[in-house]
């Protein structure tokens, strides 16, 4: 992987839920994923607590990681209530006054009597006061601004933790004060930056068939994410023909990569599935023993799943195979209820049940019980059938129970999408 | 909140895909609040990329940061692919050589064979060189083990970044680690920790109703640790007497907050539910609209959920409601889909279907679409049938589409928890 120099930024979140795992920091990843895309090298993340201490000891390391010329984003500890510590930490930290903004100080009185208040209450006007020689950004979606400082070269930007007034500044007022420092005269340029997703390739297979790609990405960086669900690929340039070199490299993968890439604008397969079956103008129904609601919850996970999806069967007795779904019992018997024939029989009797177009049989054993020489803990049958034809067998997923249950579902939902997206696929 | 000086722990997150936004750490998360149950405060937590020399610098600064006695948990980077690279990090940091570990080679050669290969390939060969005197935690989850190092009188976890298998090697393995190094004779404070799970209960009012206790914790320390789907309540105390505090401590928790309380040994509502089935000789059965499968997702998380749990329905459309739960027509014309009266003919059509003696109904509007004036987007219908009685009625849940479909079904799980529990509930 090659590429350009970018200015160097560092993330710094505050507060003491971060430490003790009350909340997952969402603001990182949202925060990282904006700057990366805004040109900038992410060179380190950081949560601290609220102790003022910690929030300069903080600091101190941002600023230490990124050098002259870096940017460091900080959110958190910007409200009025005794434990937002931000704004006073900073001021020590840089031996800066905090001095009461009056511009600010007014706005605050304002907002507080149109909502019926006499005054402005003690704990609120302390937001009011700000680092001198801070730069405000205005907040509309909460009482506190952002605060732009810069130091011994260094940008320094305070922002609220409420993640919308976080979001709301970045995408606003901050972006602004980004172009004129960072992205103007001297700086690198906003990159181009495209993604494409891939499942029902490992990691390994897929590295084989872009192997010179990634060994010579030319004038484009090429990372590979890697999870249980499949492998993603981001693509970027920056400089003046980032944009044709990211499509060359995006049509390169694109070819090679087909019938593993999906697309979908939240980056779920479930979503590819619900487009492509909404599209086809079929309905579809579940029918999943192993994966007990897992592809059911995931196709609902996004809004609108109703004019596609009608509902499934979680079959997890023979008896609810039977009864349910139909599944006779001498194949039951016969075959085992891990087997590509019930499957099968699941599979259609969902279609019919529900009266959908497609349908898919999913039963297997996630383990950590219930394995067998034949049939080891891992096997998953998966039988999909849609008005293009049926098509289904016999898999061994890895992992433990959670990723097997996890791959299980993935490989359903892959096998519904290349069904319906190949109108010659065998009829079972 | 008062108490004594806890061990301190930092959280170190290495990899590139952090820093792009790619990825949300739940990482973090997840141990920052295991090691807060543990009685450890957690300092800070540093993300960092997989160059060497970055990964270097977390763990210099994470070591800085918690100081003698503390402990430093680190995750990613010991996969067997180039750009995994935490092992030669940590051992040129720790000026240690990576020795090929006999034994964990042995067993990686043995796994490799077992699944059709002649021999370990290269890159996983990688993964059994380890820093001289690290000691090793079986994975059994993955490939790649965890790795324990003392270094100044600091102990360095190193962990795979794979979540299940972080997980399984922390509440596994690592656990004797932690109970002999921290909470043994000699260990940095000997806490005894405790804890506590509510559900169905707001924060605050659960606050309220022990406001006493938090103003004035005397010898323990009582953290709060809210969630979606509850609040956690972490009591530890230290010193001689910890054991009799804590425990005082709990009773009076356990007291003034029964009816919110359950324990199961994974913290899942969902196990507890199971647990209780089990006890009562019941089996269960679930009838799915708006949550779609997420309850039974839930109750077959747990290994062994085969004994209780017999299925469920996925009913998304009216139609599926009729015809797989025999939902009358006129019923969801009359009341219309989201009514306690239609989550009833769910819930026992699901008892009738699957032949089990309790099921829950679930009917709701999860949105963004589908809210009126007087069913507004949160509204869920939740009906309790066991062989106790019936119990049910109309919630009203707040937040997006995921947080919704989340509280409804760990509200059904707590009502199918309390029905169970109590032979008097009311009939329906």
């Amino acid at each position: 992987m090659t590429g350009h120099t970018l200015p160097r930024a560092a993330i710094l979140t505050i507060g003491d839920e971060l430490l003790k795992g009350e909340r997952v920091d969402t603001n990182s990843a949202w925060l990282a994923r904006h700057l990366t895309r805004s040109g900038f090298r992410v060179t380190e993340v950081v949560s601290v607590g609220d102790p003022p201490e910690e929030i300069r000891h903080g600091l101190r390391e941002a600023r230490a990681v990124v050098g002259e010329g870096g940017l460091v984003v900080a959110t958190g500890g910007l409200g009025p209530t005794l434990d937002d510590r931000t704004r006073d930490a900073v001021a020590e930290e840089f031996g800066r006054e905090l001095v009461e903004d009056p511009e600010l100080l007014a706005e605050l009185e304002a907002r507080f009597r149109s909502r019926g208040f006499d005054a402005l209450p003690t704990p609120n006007r302390r937001v009011a006061r700000v680092p001198e020689g801070a730069r405000l950004l205005p907040n509309r979606e909460g009482t506190a601004p952002g605060l732009v400082l810069e130091e011994a070269g260094i940008m320094v930007v305070l922002l609220p933790g409420v993640p919308a007034e976080m979001r709301h500044l970045v995408e606003g007022p901050f972006r602004e004060v980004l172009e004129e420092r960072f992205q103007g005269r001297g700086g690198a340029g906003v990159p181009v930056v495209r993604s494409i997703r891939t499942t029902g390739i490992p990691e390994s297979a897929l590295a084989e068939r872009i192997e010179d790609l990634l060994s010579d990405t030319g004038a484009v960086n090429l990372a590979s994410l890697p999870s249980v669900l499949g492998v993603e690929l981001v693509v970027s340039a920056t400089g003046p023909d980032a944009q044709r070199s990211v499509e060359e490299m995006m049509d390169t993968l694109l070819r090679r990569l087909e019938p593993w890439v999906y697309d979908a604008p939240s980056g779920d397969l479930a979503e590819a599935v619900l487009l492509r079956m909404r599209a086809s103008g079929w309905t579809v129904a579940m029918a999943e023993s192993c994966t007990a609601g897992l592809v059911s919850k995931r196709l609902t996970d996004h809004p609108g799943a109703s004019e596609v999806f009608l509902g499934g069967v979680v079959a997890y007795s023979n008896t609810a195979k039977e009864a349910l779904l139909g599944v006779p019992e001498a194949l039951l018997r016969e075959h085992g209820a891990v087997s590509a024939e019930v499957a099968r029989a699941m599979a259609r009797g969902a279609c019919r049940r529900f009266g959908a177009d497609a349908a898919v049989g999913i039963t297997g054993i996630a383990g950590p019980g219930g394995g067998s020489e034949t049939k080891p803990v891992g096997t998953v049958a998966i039988w999909t059938v849609t008005p293009h034809g049926e098509t289904g067998g016999v898999e061994r997923f890895p992992g433990g129970r959670e990723e097997i249950r996890a791959r299980a579902a993935q490989h359903a939902l892959h096998g519904l999408l290349q069904v319906a997206s190949n109108p010659w696929a065998r009829d079972g």
